[in-house]
């Protein structure tokens, strides 16, 4: 038989991060391709003891049936900690558990956007909301991610000849792939901007808890008076990955629709795990463990700059992330990233190619994107010397 | 601030079944409106010592991201016990596991249907699925039920009709609501309708395994030669609700675009319980745990179809299941069934009004729904009997 899809899902191919899945398998590949935070950054001890507990007294509940808008403790402890760490939301606002980061930033999609209209989105950004919205038939638009930020002048550019644009997509937080922090001052730009637009913004701060040097910026959704940012979250760096537990918080009517869009989408998110993390959150130190998250991240990133300053060509730029689990890698230019690609694969090493992260996919890469939570500290020297040999 | 929401989730309303879940908080309420599955059809003792050993020997990987498609051994399995149980998959088939069966059906509406595009269904059908299409924009064309599944000859003229059909979406087995069963003539008559029209049906078999009496039926999936069904499954009746694991089995280059759908939309489902399924599927008996799920509906629906023959007046039409969990109540001519619903509600029983599960939610329902699965045999007597003291 021929099957007949969808225009909307026909364009999306498979990520390349799905072939890197694959690559993962093999033992012998050292691995700055994934996105993984490192099997440490989860509190496998306290797991134990809190999944025995719920199972114990409460495994009716935790195996049935339950909210689409979560479990109602842990959303009101996300709230008070978004609160107390963030300054994050307001009477106005509302929260539902949803499964993972990454749903959160779909349903926002599904609720806020007809086919054809305009998300405007950093260029490079992350592969699963791009594609997220390539699934709704949504028109990308890219505004290049400089050091700081997304470039100020081709965003108003953006806002003031795009048609039909319902929302800023955007990571100001030790961005994916790029590893970068929007400045105060872009981030107040882009504020001012939604508002003279009339805009909402999508918030996706997957990282924020994961800041091991310089200080904390203010999120965009702290800075929201008018109810005009939508803020995705996540508990999969610091808790658990693999259970899929994140959360959108965002104005009370924006909720409301996105509840009515998880319910048809999957009904509600894992109740057990949410009841174990209401548990963790109440009875362990979620910010002690945090910081020894944060340890083991800033030295692994050290010691892969090191690496770079000590293996790598001179001119090459790189980004230097305060936080999050990424790193950019731009060679000098004219380098063909994906012949680049291919000959560390062959070697063994694993890397993205910049072109996953761009929003006209077909255009040609000018970077690389290198992980360094997932490997050890003697993977992380051993692979970066190799991609030094193959760059030279 | 005003919010402008997407054309295709504005008119979905959120379900009926949300509201029942407020009315079982209250504890004092005597529910047959919800669909959950008795507390005892899931093996606590078992998953209590599974997730112990898991946690012990496989922490690192059931608390990590993972694959889109699903655990490996878990989809082996799945597909291994399909071809067993229910004579289902062929070589042109795939498996992936879904956050539950909805999410199978809401995936399935998304790679196959564009805006605008048709979906046959029965009427009345599940509210999870008809939401699910509404917010895709999907044209939903209702073909009546009868006690032995669809009407025949409104489904061949909806296929006449009706433009730019994709999918006959149906559950064949122990329907929600109305707990019938197809009959093994109309199955084949839906099968040769649809390779006659050329479309694509999508099977819905939730409740595959709880059959409590008579004889199993074989599954329109596995009348399939072409490539033409798709097939949803789900744990949720089995093994647990609240884990949401469930399955799509169908057409390689379906599945394959089903996974990219699903990697945009959750990455992948929670992985622990994949792997504790997996677990239980391959050191547990997973079939004489069913057994006692069935002798216990077995007495529960017989307790009901009782109670409703002693209390009820006996000009209602009732129909009985042969499994599942459900049961349809069809009071005399010209009952006001809302009316009815807010008399029983007030009185503290919950049932669901049959609007809620009609193609055209406006016109006046006929029926209700009782649910048998969760109220225990006393509360089915005392239920049913203030049923009857409202309905005289």
């Amino acid at each position: 038989m021929e099957y007949n899809f969808s225009d909307k899902i026909n364009p999306v191919k498979p990520s390349a991060i799905r072939e890197i899945f694959k690559v993962l398998q093999d033992k012998s590949v050292i691995s700055f391709a994934g996105g993984n935070p490192a099997e440490e950054s989860f509190p496998i001890e306290d797991i134990k003891r809190l999944s025995a507990e719920l199972l114990e007294k409460s495994a009716g509940q935790a195996l049935q049936y339950s909210q689409t808008e979560g479990y109602p403790l842990l959303r009101e402890q996300v709230k008070a900690r978004l609160k107390e760490k963030f300054s994050i939301g307001s009477e106005q606002d509302e929260l539902i558990i949803t499964s993972g980061g990454q749903q959160a930033i779909d349903l926002t999609a599904k609720v806020l956007c007809n086919e054809g209209d305009t998300v405007i989105c950093e260029n490079p950004s992350f592969i699963g909301a791009l594609n997220a919205f390539r699934a709704y038939n949504l028109n990308l638009v890219g505004v290049d991610l400089e050091n700081d930020g997304m470039n100020i002048e081709q965003l108003e550019n953006a806002l003031k000849t795009e048609k039909n644009v319902r929302f800023i997509y955007v990571i100001p937080t030790f961005q994916n792939p790029m590893g970068i922090t929007t400045s105060l001052e872009k981030r107040r730009a882009i504020m001012e901007l939604a508002r003279r637009y009339n805009v909402l913004i999508l918030e996706d701060n997957p990282y924020a808890d994961i800041r091991f040097s310089g200080h904390d910026l203010p999120t965009l959704k702290s800075m929201d008076t008018e109810g005009r940012v939508i803020y995705a979250g996540t508990f999969s760096k610091i808790f658990s990955a693999g259970m899929r537990v994140g959360f959108c918080l965002a104005p009370k009517e924006v909720i409301a629709k996105i509840v009515v869009a998880k319910q048809v989408n999957d009904v509600h998110t894992n109740i057990f795990f949410q009841m174990l993390l209401s548990n963790y959150l109440s009875s362990c130190d979620l910010d002690s463990h945090i910081l020894t998250i944060r340890a083991l991240y800033a030295k692994k990133s050290s010691a892969m700059l090191e690496a770079i300053s000590k293996y790598l060509p001179g001119d090459i730029e790189v980004t230097r992330p305060e936080g999050g689990l990424f790193l950019w890698v731009t060679p000098r230019e004219g380098t063909d990233i994906d012949a680049l690609v291919k000959e560390l694969a062959a070697r063994k090493v694993a890397v993205v190619t910049g072109k996953a992260f761009q929003i006209d996919e077909n255009s040609p890469a000018k970077s690389f994107r290198l992980n360094y939570s997932m490997p050890t500290l003697e993977k992380i020297e051993e692979g970066v010397k190799i991609i030094g040999e193959v760059m030279k």
